[in-house]
């Protein structure tokens, strides 16, 4: 049985990883790390978990938790980890950080758009970045730090990443409109996050500065063999769960100077998803909605080439707390301890 | 492996017991019943199910299907089952039947509140009634035929039934305001469940008229070993699933006057329900949510004597398409077969 | 040209107190009392208003204001205004108090059931109730400080005061189940208001000990000339505005022992409402919905005796920042300075 | 007193038409047509319009309602007044006309996008299409017909109308984004609008095939003084009211390889707007909302100059039902009777 603590236990994403270990048969949460509750039943905070957790919130003490189990998710703000990792934690316990602090390999780029300094940069070169289906071979038992991706990240480079592998279309056309349920900006206590402000509303918010844009860039750089800039607009819907992206980027043309057809473009997608448990590419002409993922750790894909403007439209669905945290986050695990990558993560989508 | 048919299968209740079933290890659905729907893939009428469920929908041939599987559940419209039903189907195969058409054993009862003729009242006294929690003993193996109960009616008699049963409250002042989220209207195409109609909108509606009411009378009449007259009061409330009932009735003051205390009360929720596993009785002061039950088969329960008026105000919440439809019914399932009785039923309640 | 000032004016209720006057011919703002915000624009406060109020917030300062203006509303904690009020203040300006401090003349009922003391009980004989509808006679050009009535009160008063004037009812049967949009919970940055917490959630809260109990309790009482105890269950419903009540009571029988006819308690209905120009009984058979008056001064009332328990279930809807809070302060500005009762409020309800 | 008909009037956009005239101090109703529920009352359809409504629902028939208004609204399916339209009629009565009949200057355009045969050809020409801010000038007391504007086009074209009017962007890249309500999808019943299929959902839909495309192509292609071909994309949101629009663009560099600053735009914006009534371009750094519009006639704009990508992103929300379609129309017969443009239009947004 894998012990697992959890740092930022009582914050949504921390909630939903305690949901998720319920039903693994791998792993047990052994500590319910929350500074805000310390001493407090975890069912007392979430009352969903009302006879399901028997656990009281504990502080965020990482050296001590260091040494009682073998993995620690950090479901915690920018900077938290960053400020107390060391190679004496490293040398103990595995680390699935769901927070950004070692997802950009860059420590000056992190500092720029997060606005903070990177305290312990020395690490960020042995973190690997857990996107699964792009990074699976590199989170392997040996690996100690994964950084987790972000909901928004994770959807966006999902949907364009066959198209930018393979050369397809020009990143630099590249633009991504996300729209994501608010439990995306987390359970602080914030006027405009209260029902009245969300409700019957709709919004974009962090335009050209919104901190998941390096993270995307950066993976998608790596996909295209050079530097990527594009545009990453996020909105704020109202409901609770899903992360919806079209994106939109020019298709290059064949030699003919035709368009790639819509089955050369899905063979592409068939390449790198066809066979992946988590990741469904819808049949032609269906769009992906956010409902039929809900609950579950799959991303739906979609995409429409349009010859009148010789841009693919690309469209990809998650539910920002499982696939878009800690759904990943349990599928890192499992590949860090050497399980099934669906372990725990046979979440069937909940409808209506 | 359990065989199991569904009549049905593309309504909400149907489509929550193919969520339900998808994890069950003891049982495989091997029909999709849907006369409006035969020939299409399942999948393509629930895209959320895409990858997960191969089947193609099929006609509601009762007689054919019944040859083929070990239980048959009827998510259907009343007096559809009522209207089939024979002994050559009663003999090859168990029915759950989550329609109305046996739940109630007086079909003059069932004809005035329903408004149509029951066509096959020889099977009335057959039928268990499939409250598990206080059936359980006679959903045995040798049961053939299960009347799953109600969606308003599990829950408002699970609320008030240990404090009808101990004779604590004065039946005759029971009242029960429930409210439903919109998935109980079913996915029928009609105006009045249309999303602006329903959306930032909340009304009552069947006043003194709804159809679970007979439902709830005879079921808590048992428990008060005479008949019960109530009103029952349904809302329409702009979520999609969750039932909330609040039940006001006068307690009876014990001989020296007093009423009795919150802990004499509690003593008696805690005789019916401590050791149930899907009841939870809450702890003092809090009050039911349904977002704390959503996707699970939980009733959540608690109730607050009020000294100023006498009476007890009882709450109840659950979710409708689970312990109110799906999840009861695979529980009867469960039952019948001799499996454990939460067997594809550890369902944690998803939050937010 | 009335002067108005308003404390509290960035709250949801001043918030509806700026957009009402903004159409109100005989008024104007020319106080924006906003201790949170002070020098900070009105419309960035709340941008709707941009363009359309340019005030600038002001501090909350009771006694210069008065000397400026004609008529202040407080939109205030309970407290604040029973803390400051003063005979010089009471001399110069009208108070149309939005808060609980002078609707209920038993200061020690007051005390009791808001936990703080009231500072100023000498004025709370001169408040007059400011329920138009019941109390218009009282609230006339000599009157100075009216307090407007809570936002449950209203709608459950309204909905069963013929009944009880009349005395068709048991009084002390009278049950009143009350459900309220989220925007009654006010603008304060709580994590239980979050629109995650909020948003596919519903619960009671403050059961048998909210403070509109004792509210309703008084005025039902005048009209019963008798003392009444009621119970009173408010819940909490994921929508921005409105409130829907329902209320049961047993009806007295007649001396021929039948229970009174429908036609003859819409007799009665019509005999205190026929004639109101924001109350609206509904056809026989409609139940009133929160929709339908949205964003207006309505309220829609209706009723349905029921036979086979010899109960009534009464039912309203209101707007709650509108009947239920700013529109019906502005009815009482309108009565105290001799304006035609609706200027202002001739607001269509919106729909959807 | 304008004498008005609605055809339509039980549509979304028919009863907003009714809300908004309620109101109007120079206009009165004398017409509600419906097919659906002829010889209903209009309030027994739309029960907020109880006793402030008294009409009764009448069949379409345009002939005889021509010679008894001054002024028709047809709130109608494609292809309906086209189909009905002739000399006759127009000599009769102004026509506002809600459906994209008379939009679109080349009818084969219009027959490719909604597949059905234009039948009154003749009449688009002398149409003028009506929005307000745009063509003001050509919608005088001498124009017979006015093509009321799509919701989607209204504010994704005046979201970018500076933009591209001035050449400051290359509009070859323009990618308009779009998410909308759900009372655009209209009053008909079909599942796919059901509440529990729209919210806590979302998806794109139409995608790159919806019909406002070419609407939105025609008239930037005016602004430009050429072609236009853009990338359209609407989505559902679940909300009942509001359009918000995320529109991206290259930015021409200026001779010196710059990029116009933000003061450079904004000059631009404020040239078409800074006098408009209905057009509020926000302060620097504001996200439109869809809330901060709802129920009035605004459009709120503001934009984004992106110096990491050379883009511009502009941003445009309006109530999808006023602006973006009843507001609208009673804008243009405002303007054509000579009225004030804003008479019946001084609603102030609502929020929460």
């Amino acid at each position: 049985m894998i012990k697992v603590g959890i740092i930022g236990a009582t914050g949504y994403a921390g909630g939903e990883l305690v949901r998720i270990l319920a039903n693994h048969k791998a792993a047990e949460i052994i500590w319910y790390g929350s500074k805000s509750y310390i001493d407090k039943k975890y069912s007392e905070v979430y009352r969903n978990m009302f006879r399901i957790v028997e656990g009281v919130c504990r502080d965020d003490d990482l050296n001590e938790l260091a040494g009682q189990v073998d993995v620690i998710f950090t479901a915690t703000p920018q900077g938290f980890l960053a400020g107390l990792l060391n190679e004496e934690i490293l040398s103990k316990v595995k680390l699935v950080d769901l927070s950004a602090d070692y997802r950009i390999k860059n420590a000056g780029v992190y500092e720029r758009w997060y606005g903070i300094e990177h305290k312990s940069p020395q690490f960020i070169d042995e973190a690997v970045y857990g996107l699964c289906e792009i990074n699976r071979g590199k989170i392997t038992e040996r690996t100690r730090l994964v950084a987790n991706p972000g909901c928004y990240t994770t959807c966006s480079i999902l949907t364009a990443y066959p198209m930018v592998k393979e050369g397809l279309i020009d990143v630099d056309t590249l633009i991504v409109d996300a729209k994501s349920g608010t439990s995306g900006a987390g359970r602080g206590a914030k006027v405009q996050n209260l029902f009245c402000e969300v409700n019957e509303n709709m919004k974009a918010y962090g335009v050209a500065t919104h901190r998941h844009t390096p993270e995307i860039e950066e993976q998608l750089g790596y996909a295209a063999g050079r530097e990527v800039t594009i545009n990453f607009t996020p909105h704020l819907v109202p409901m609770n769960r899903g992360i919806l992206v079209t994106e939109y980027a020019s298709l290059k043309r064949k030699q003919d100077g035709s368009l790639p057809s819509y089955e050369e473009i899905k063979a592409v997608y068939d390449k790198y998803y066809g066979s992946e448990r988590f990741v469904r590419v819808l049949e032609r002409g269906e769009c992906p909605e956010t409902k039929w993922v809900e609950g579950s750790n799959y991303v739906d894909i979609n995409f429409v080439p349009d010859e009148r403007t010789g841009r693919i439209i690309m469209m990809g669905a998650l539910d920002n707390l499982v696939k878009g945290a800690a759904g990943q986050a349990v599928q890192n695990m499992n590949l860090l301890f050497g399980l099934p990558e669906d372990e725990g993560l046979e979440l069937v989508p909940c409808f209506p």
